[in-house]
Order: C-alpha cells, then sequence, then structure tokens
C-alpha cells in the first residue's frame, strides 16, 4: 500500500488508525449460514467457529482460505543489552538470523511441517537503537520509516500473516512499553525474557523502570512510546499489523514482545487489532495481563517463550485446520445425513 | 499383538494391565541431551517440549517421529437411544460412517490438512448394544471380544495413534462409567451431547441414574462396568489404547466419549495411560472432571464438542511440530550460535 510521508512522519499513522476497514459482515453472513448446514452439530466446533468467522470478516471472502499462510520474523538490535538485560550476547540476534535463513531454527521445522512461507527482516542490525534509558530509540522520521518498512512486508498476497521477532534484549523493550502505556509497576512488567538471573532480572527491572521514567508523559501518546522507548522490530510489526488491516490480511500475533508492538496500536484505536489473534499465552508472565488488556483469548497455552513467531505459528496451524474443516466438509442434504430432532 | 482368549475372556486383559511395559528411559535422555543443544533457550518451548518426550519415552526412539499418525474412529449403536437422550436419531450413527468413508466429515478435513490417516471402523452398527438401563450392553465374551477388536486395530506401523468415535447415545453410555466409577450424582456427569435439549436432559439424567442403580456393586470392577454399561465402540477404544502402549505407539484420545473408554484402563492400573495424552478439553462440561482425575493437563481447550476424534486429531498437529522441531533444528554448534551467558 501507498505510505506517503508527508507533513509530519507520524501524521499518516494517525490518519490511517482514523479510517480502519471494518469487518465485512457479508462474508461472515455466509460462513455462519454454510456452518448450519454442515454435518455436525451446531458449535460443536467451538472457537474453530469463530475462527472461521474471524478469517472471513478481515479477508473479506467466504468460504476463507489459508493456503499461503505467511511467517515474518522481524529481527533487531537494541542498545539497552549494554545494561547486562539478557542471559544471551547481543550477537546472537544476528546469528539466530542466519539461522533463520539456513534453516536451522525453531521457526523454520514449524513452517516446513505445516507448509507456511517464511521471511524474515533484518533491521539495521548492525545499528543498535540507542540504550532507552539514555536516549530515544529513534527521531520521529526514522520511527515512522521504519514502520513503513514493516507495512511494505505485507505484499505478495499471503492470506494470513504471522507475526513474529527476534532480537537480544526486546523482553526488556516490550516491558518498557507496557509498563508506560499501562501504568503499575517495573516489576510487573519485566519477567526472565530467555532465562536471565535474578541480578539480570533486577538490572531489567531498573532500566525498565528508568526509561520510562525518562520519557514523563510522553507515555501518554502511543507513537511516542513507539518512538522513545521502543525499538526497530517492534515498529516494524507495529507497521506491518497495520497495513494488513488495510490488505486484507487476517494476523496472528506471537508473544511477549509481538503482542507490545501490537498494544502500540490498540492503544490509538481500541479497534485496531480486530482483525488479529493472539496466537498463545507466553511463559513471561507479565503476557498474560497485556492479553487481557487486549480484551483477547489466545489459541493455545502451551508455557512456549521462544519468540520467532514460533506460538503464532503453532496457533496458524489450528486456525489453517479451522479452515480446511469448514472449506470441506459435506453439508447434511450432500451426504443425506439426518438433521438434528429429525 | 497376540490376544489368545483362553480361560476367562476377561483374565488376558486383566493380566495385560499387570503387566505394561514402562517408558524407554534412555530414548528421553537423549531427547533431554539433543534439547540442551538446539538454539533456543532451554526450556522455551514449554509444553512441546515435554510432548517430545513423551513421544520418545513410548516410541522407544530418539529423536521420536511422527511421520505416520492415524486416527481412528469406532463406531458404535446404542439402544439407550430409546430413551430419547440423543438430539439426533440412531440412524446417524450410520449416515456419519457413510459421510466418513466419503470424505465429507469434519475429521476428514482435519486428516487431509496435516496429511494424517484415517482408518473407520464400523462395530456391527445393526446390533446396537441393549438398552443399558434395562440389560448389559454385553456378555463377557462379546466384551472381550470387542476389546481384542480393538487391540488389532493398532497395527500397520503408525507412530502416533488418535482415538476417536461416533455414536448417537454414546455420551449418556460415558456419562454412566463416570457416574459408575467416580460416584457423585447423574446430573455431575451428564450434559448435553450433541446438543439435547432440557427434557431430553432430564431423560439422559434419568436413564443414566437407572443404568448405574441397576449394576449396584459391579461398579468396583471397571471392566464388569465396561461390560454392563458400556459400548462397542468404548469397549473397542479400551483395546486399542491398551494394545498401543505394547506396540510403542503413543495415543492421543479425543473428548468426553474417548476418555471414557481410557478411564477403565485407568481405574484398573493408575499407569495404564502413562502412553496417552488427552488432546483436548470437551465443552460436555464434566470432561474436565474426568481429565482432573487421570491427573491429565490436556493439549488444547477449545470448546470442542464434536467427536469423530476431531478435537485430539488437531492437538495431534501441534505434536507433528513439536516433533518436527526437535528433530529438524540446528544445535549451537552447528548454527555457530552464542550459548547462554557466553
Amino acid at each position: 500500500m501507498s505510505t506517503s510521508l508527508t507533513g509530519l512522519p507520524f501524521d499518516d499513522f494517525r490518519s490511517l488508525l482514523a479510517r480502519l476497514p471494518g469487518p465485512d459482515e457479508v462474508a461472515v453472513g455466509k460462513v455462519r449460514h454454510r456452518d448450519r448446514q454442515l454435518t455436525k452439530p451446531a458449535g460443536s466446533l467451538g472457537e474453530l467457529e469463530g475462527y472461521v468467522e474471524w478469517l472471513a470478516a478481515w479477508q473479506g471472502k467466504a468460504p476463507p482460505r489459508v493456503d499461503r499462510p505467511l511467517v515474518a520474523v522481524f529481527a533487531g538490535n537494541h542498545g539497552i543489552t549494554a545494561k547486562g538485560v539478557s542471559a544471551f550476547p547481543a550477537s546472537v540476534t544476528q546469528q539466530m538470523v542466519e539461522n533463520f535463513t539456513a534453516g536451522g531454527a525453531a521457526i523454520n521445522q514449524i513452517c516446513v511441517a505445516f507448509d507456511f512461507g517464511l521471511k524474515v527482516f533484518d533491521l539495521a542490525l548492525h545499528l543498535p537503537t540507542p540504550d532507552i534509558t539514555e536516549a530515544d530509540a529513534f527521531d520521529e522520521a526514522g520511527c515512522a520509516a521504519t514502520m513503513a518498512f514493516g507495512m511494505e512486508a505485507v505484499a505478495g498476497g499471503m492470506d494470513l500473516l504471522v507475526i513474529g521477532e527476534m532480537g537480544i534484549g526486546n523482553t526488556t523493550v516490550a516491558a518498557a512499553i507496557y509498563h508506560a502505556l499501562y501504568g503499575g509497576t517495573a516489576e510487573d512488567w519485566v519477567g526472565r525474557g530467555t532465562g536471565v538471573d535474578d541480578e539480570g532480572l533486577a538490572r531489567k527491572r531498573a532500566a525498565v523502570a528508568a526509561a520510562v521514567a525518562r520519557i514523563g508523559d510522553a507515555r501518554k501518546d502511543p507513537l511516542e512510546v513507539l518512538r522513545r522507548i521502543g525499538g526497530r522490530e517492534i515498529a516494524a510489526m507495529a507497521g506491518a499489523i497495520l497495513a494488513a488491516r488495510f490488505e486484507q490480511v487476517p494476523v496472528i500475533i506471537d508473544g511477549f514482545v509481538a503482542t507490545a508492538a501490537a498494544t502500540i496500536l490498540h492503544a490509538m484505536a481500541p479497534g485496531a487489532l480486530d482483525h488479529c489473534l493472539i496466537g498463545h499465552i507466553s511463559a513471561e508472565h507479565a503476557h498474560r495481563e497485556a492479553v487481557r488488556r487486549l480484551g483477547k483469548r489466545p489459541v493455545l497455552d502451551l508455557g512456549m517463550r521462544l519468540g520467532e513467531g514460533s506460538g503464532a505459528a503453532m496457533a496458524a496451524a489450528v486456525v489453517k485446520g479451522a479452515a480446511a474443516i469448514h472449506a470441506g466438509m459435506a453439508t447434511f442434504t450432500q451426504a443425506g445425513v439426518a438433521e438434528k430432532g429429525a
């Protein structure tokens, strides 16, 4: 989609969020009509029926299809790692991007198992954002350009988008975003990420508290939160989620970090995530509270905390199954099966 | 496997349950050793890591594979339908078996989507078991022969078995089994099944109470519970679950009715279901309590209540993904990724 960045760089995004397209109620009606004719008791597929209606609403198509799902993994580096907030060195971000490219990561195996496409977007890994306890992550033009880069990722005809990330230090950044938007204390939002020890956890809490204190009342503007204490992959994910809405591509969002990107949009427009599912509840403890604030019920609850879009991709398999059931089942008439009470 | 039915027909089953093979701890050790080398933080795949250990333990193989999963659907008819306990007529069992054969049911679409095999076992649909409020479902020879038939279903080299069922009236039979084994009141165990109305629900509760009252102290012997108030597909599922243990095939059990079959084995030997996962929590309300009594944590909780193995098959997709991740991921050394704290 076109993203001409005129005026102040953030103006286009504010404008897009003010005119979000709604669901295709005609497609939803068609799905409900067909569902009632399928050879099963009404309602007996539970959440799967809701997923099919959701796909139809946001693809604008009945029956909806999940034939070309794409997993998009956005990778960024973070100056905050200098504060000793992660169990892994910052060099691992680049190494893991190479692992994705070579096919060796968990997300590669999931994509092969379920025939999903995978694209990895490397966001200037050689240029970590500044340490957000000391300086803003971006200027407005840089943040807007990164969001626009994420928007461009939604191209090529996918029918379902799975959003994931990689970035050593980014659970710290995500916690700072939640703390800035939702208040509470840094402790409420900070967890062990990839497995930081007790001392690292204390440093992480202090870093999150300092970053949020630094920006003061700027926390009241979600785009300013993103610009000042966000990160490149988070800005790009926010852009991709927003673009997908306009491109009629439903989105499944991964765990703690990807949800933080989504939260920026939700804080700007409460309906901004209506075209999104949360794929799973992360083991990062504050994710449950973040998801609750979005009013979402995640597809899976498997104690995963890997990132890479891995939990959301597993959820996409469930959604793909739901779409296949709806599209392929026989009706009572076709199968010669007696209906309820017949 | 051989099932020579000598002596009293149930003796062989009691004997098998007394000498259940244990897990392959060597295979589990190999999985844990490999898992520690994979390019991810330790423990970050949550339950998926447990599923891989479970597969290895009961396949006796590391890494375990899910290359040839089979969904086995057992169908039976029930004289209890004469009591007006179901929203659908008994003729639907046969019609749905034909729908499975023609590829039109929900389970067919799931199997196509995830490349699972599907076999449907039709258990003398023209001969419903007697109304269990009035007479025993089987004599001992008939019950044992049906269990043996289920055991024979575990053949052909599958590496994962998904157990499901079809049978109008069988949530009534399952509720009677739970009530007999676990006590409480009929109300505790009876739900709406495929969607019976309030009057039907009252008839269903009365039928379950009457069936369990009829057998008196026979409820203390699980095989007698199966014989007197069970059904053909339930006996066959119990046999299949038991045979899978000896054939080194892990099992994923579907919802309310399939779990009732499993419960018979668990009541005879507490470790009898160690090679089984419960695929999902059914919307049939008493399933949650039944699963709790088995000490299991289901893979999915999606409000499904269709049967046919549909919830367990969706869970099998998750387990297949877990196995693919473990088998295919690169190690830290292979990928040149720095380890934690490095």
